[in-house]
């Protein structure tokens, strides 16, 4: 039985670093998050993907064990319309750990309202800050983990002090809030405490694309496999993450991650701990 | 015997923040640094403040056990002109752990080599990388651990890459970079090794003024304190100085370390401690 379920896009992506271009490379949230989720779990994947989307693709994420029942085939890549009406897979329904990606507030709310999950986590972006507040403070209201970056957070709470960002956003409803800082690392608040995880200073980064993404999956993995939603779990959980997102930012697209083992994984947890010893 | 020397500047500052207005309060680079400093040994100021330099900010460096014999009294505040021809203080020959806070670096190199230190720390700007940028190499040559913030190491460097600049700081004579990222902590490199010091995140941010120099002159005042120069007992040092920057962005000016016990430092320093661990 599939567990997480994650939702979120599949994308053809072409971007342009200063170390190179890539063109209709796969990408989207759903993606990235199922990806790294896929280390630790069997995650189902509820998404639309094109039917310009090219086999190798859909091959590539199969063989990482990633249940694409979920996944409706349509038109065009990212057209999303009429997906409110969404009616989730029967191989989901009794999944335990939903990640909504950031996808339209309203989708997310659709996906968690056809699930009873145990544990529910939520990303977003500034889009949907700006343009739909209120059904995306409703939707934050349903998830046990927020997920969001530091600037957005600034910008939902109207405050630079990510501390105060924090402490608004617990009393919407989730008992954890995460807030990723990129480089920085990312910061885990939960009433009266905080977590500081560093992030893992790379020399050959070369594309950022899909990091939060692949963090937000690499956790909802981590939890679906131990099954603990203790504080001390949730900060071993973001240490893995932050360990797949800088490996994600280490190549174009899955290509870093499509070649990583467990033991590559273990083996740069062990060195953000030794960074961080005194 | 005073120890360690910092050389930096004396000011009289006028801060607007979102949180106030302050006019004429005591800053500068010196006096930051020393009195971060004086919580773990007895530095010597290198220094000139003008002559309308209240008494009473004079006392209170004083009475904080900062040894005055190093700096001139002349002018107006920052009038730094003729110093070139700097004579180091008899009373100051012997120290043996030397802060070069951010100054013209042609005076960073005269203090230097009327010394013999141990131990010498060396803090730059961007306005001397744009206007001095050899001479603040050849300084930096002198210094064996170079502080520096990230946008700075990234302009001096030219990369965007944290690593790649502290790797190209590490050719130029130091061994140890230690680069500042503000909120977000700081990272220490040495030869094939990183430490990652996290930011202590306030909730009641008032003014950042000093809190570069408050970090340098506490580790150099752990450093002369301790004697020991091992890459271990800098990352306690790097800890230690994060607590008390963080104090000082705390309030205006020297207001909040004014009134801290070494208990209070402590304390901090093991939130911090148990802000980090998985």
């Amino acid at each position: 039985m599939p567990d997480p379920v994650i939702l979120g896009t599949i994308g053809l992506d072409t971007i342009e670093t200063p170390f190179g271009k890539r063109e209709r490379i796969l990408g989207g949230s759903a993606v990235y998050a199922s990806f790294a989720a896929s280390f630790f779990a069997k995650p189902g994947m509820v998404s639309i993907a094109g039917n310009d989307l090219p086999n190798k693709y859909e091959e590539l994420l199969k063989n990482k064990g990633i249940d694409l029942a979920g996944v409706e085939r349509r038109g065009k890549t990212f057209a999303w319309e009429g997906y409110y009406e969404y009616d989730m897979s029967e191989a989901y329904k009794d999944a335990q750990y939903l990640f909504l990606a950031n996808v339209d507030p309203e989708i997310q709310l659709t996906v968690h309202s056809q699930l009873r999950p145990k544990l529910t986590i939520l990303d977003t972006m500034n889009f949907w800050i700006e343009s739909k507040k209120d059904i995306l403070i409703k939707a934050i209201g349903k998830a046990d983990i927020l997920i969001i970056n530091d600037g957005e957070a600034r910008m939902l709470f109207g405050t630079p002090h990510l501390v105060k960002a924090a402490k608004e956003a617990l009393t919407l409803g989730p008992a954890y809030i995460i807030i990723k800082k990129g480089e920085h690392g990312a910061l885990l608040f939960s009433k009266g405490r905080i977590f500081s995880a560093p992030g893992y200073p790379l020399e050959d980064l070369i594309d950022p694309t899909g990091c939060g993404d692949t963090f937000g999956g690499a956790i909802v993995g981590w939890l679906a496999k131990t099954k603990d939603h203790s504080e001390q779990n949730l900060r071993k959980a973001i240490v893995y993450a932050s360990a797949l997102a800088s490996f994600n930012a280490q190549d174009f697209s899955l290509n870093r991650m499509k070649a990583l083992s467990m033991g590559d994984i273990d083996e740069r947890v062990q060195s953000i701990r030794k960074m961080r010893e005194f």
